[in-house]
């Protein structure tokens, strides 16, 4: 054995769920091309098809892993219709999934679509691309393969489908754009960039008609009650001390929230 | 170090759920007896009992991983009874778990049942043989021990709980024998024999009384329109582009399902 | 490469959910601490905010795993609270996590409060300890770092919130503390106390107003009948054979179970 670079990570992130074939069809092809990788999950049920849900998840952790990390990611509603699968490199990872929004948010990135035969199963279904394109490219490449050879670049990669942040005098307004698994609503209002429009020891939630204060974590109040902070990832969440938001609130994606003076 | 043999891959397979301490029991007595193993995850959600859609999920992944592969398969609602803990030789690769259907659609195959006392716990319970039987013997088999010292051969697997399909002149009678997360139903109508009988053209989808048309995909449909196509498994699949099948058609596993001249 | 210490395990137990990016986010942090270490995933289902389940749990799986292991537990309903970060050593395993009951059961054990910043994120969430305290402080800890400089000694961990058992001429009074996956209710009456106080033949079961036998394993009633059993862990649970014990029986958490003369 030769002092060998460190066997390489690939980190999984799909809406497979975790009931089914899918996900270990997708490590079996994976491991076929590069033994040596080592599989880390990082989730496998995301809501199926939520592409939105999908890049915030995977925007919050990819920058956590090390350096030389490579990501599958496979939220592939359309699999079988004319969006690229693709390769992108950003900030020294390398990500593969379909260009369908999964990866819009990154910037800056290099990217290419997946189309040469070397990168893929010599036989390709029509419904598994994780299995016949994704896994393939992504071992080849974790396994050395040169970035260049995979296609022809793409140009502009598709935008995540995620919502505007609109700053007006009175305050900002934003939207809700995922739940976690605790029931925590997550909007898209980041400190950082509230911070930069407003003094935010003025400001307070507004959930139409509804006013919550601005709090520094969930514990700040009484079990039970609600309350909004700027969560762990830097965005405004809002949540209920030890119970679900989304239910007792009632809150559902894509509904309207204020930081208002 | 020596320039030893990979390390060995052990994939795992069950219906322990993911919210209790069974998988990382069997994957702590796993690694106590074989150190150097690579666990992989393949589903630990499988319904529970489900045997049949166990079986079915193993087909479609197993050989999918590189050769050599370990999988430790338990679904077993019968432990404690009097089906044989079992070890099987298939196509370079290496099954243990249950002799209770899991394991009956392997086709050659060579099985032991698993009875000397060095693959086993010193003590074994009578409801946790994941932990007592089957982690250990894997564990020992994929460490190096060899095959034929597990114990006395088993001439035949225990049959998998499939249902067949009936070929006639007016087409093909098959059933659902499972579903997947999407939604999905997945018959056990296969592409390959359906050709070898009938000209593929020339039929259609019944689901008495409706009919469907027989697509290449999912996207071959608009959004909520329900499709049936060969998967990516070579199986008829019945799904609904965006939706679960399940769900909006009302189907139930052991339905029929027919595709016609 | 030397011959080096073979790679350390680190497996993770938390009530994160598969959904989202908190268990993705963490092992990137464990793994930019501590490339090598092998992950290991025992379950991130835990019931949201379940101390004494997540207790038994670890409780069942921990001794199974080679001497040496390292565990994360992230259970952290008080995160942003006064609960102490912890480090503990106990039978040659070390375990990281919140103080709030997590490790109250371990004994012996030697525990410190994680409170040095080489063993922390430089910037401290109020909401995500798994992130910026305990991945860094378990990668650390099974990279090599000593022990005793994690921080100053706790002398007494929280106590675990388990429910007492009572001994009397009768019989033994205990509780349900947790439900598996199966719907199995797991009480705490072990059958190695209860053996030291009654003769376990002239045993059964009292869930009032109800009586049920005491069996061997569930598969010793006909499916669909309750039956209760001591379980491959020692405690007694209540079983339905092929179902829910706990949907069929109404059982809760917390109900009292007594074994009778």
């Amino acid at each position: 054995m030769t002092a060998a670079a460190p066997a390489p990570i690939i980190a999984l992130l799909t809406d497979f769920g975790s009931r089914d074939w899918y996900v270990g069809t997708m490590k079996g092809a994976i491991l076929r091309h590069c033994p040596q990788a080592i599989l880390v999950d990082i989730a496998h049920n995301i809501p199926a098809g939520d592409i939105g849900g999908a890049a915030f998840a995977l925007s919050q952790c990819w920058l956590e892993f090390p350096s030389g990390t490579h990501f599958l990611v496979v939220i592939d509603p359309g699999v079988g219709t004319a969006r690229k699968p693709a390769a992108i490199r950003a900030q020294d990872q390398v990500l593969v999934g379909p260009d369908n929004g999964l990866f819009g948010f990154l910037d800056p990135y290099e990217a290419r679509e997946i189309s040469s035969p070397t990168f893929m199963a010599e036989q390709c279904s029509n419904t598994f691309h994780g299995r016949d394109i994704f896994a393939p490219a992504v071992a080849r490449l974790a396994a050395g393969a040169a970035f260049e050879t995979v296609g022809d670049p793409i140009d502009a990669l598709h935008p995540t489908p995620w919502p505007e942040v609109l700053y007006e005098k009175r305050g900002a307004t934003g939207k809700i754009i995922t739940f976690d698994h605790y029931g925590n609503a997550i909007t898209n209002l980041h400190r950082d960039r509230v911070i930069a429009h407003y003094p935010i020891g003025q400001l307070h939630v507004s959930l139409h008609p509804d006013r919550m204060p601005l709090a520094k974590t969930f514990a700040d109040v009484r079990p039970g009650a609600p309350v909004a902070y700027f969560g762990s990832g830097g965005y405004l969440e809002l949540a209920v001390n030890g119970g679900s938001a989304e239910a007792t609130l009632a809150l559902r994606r894509g509904q309207t929230v204020e930081l208002l003076l």
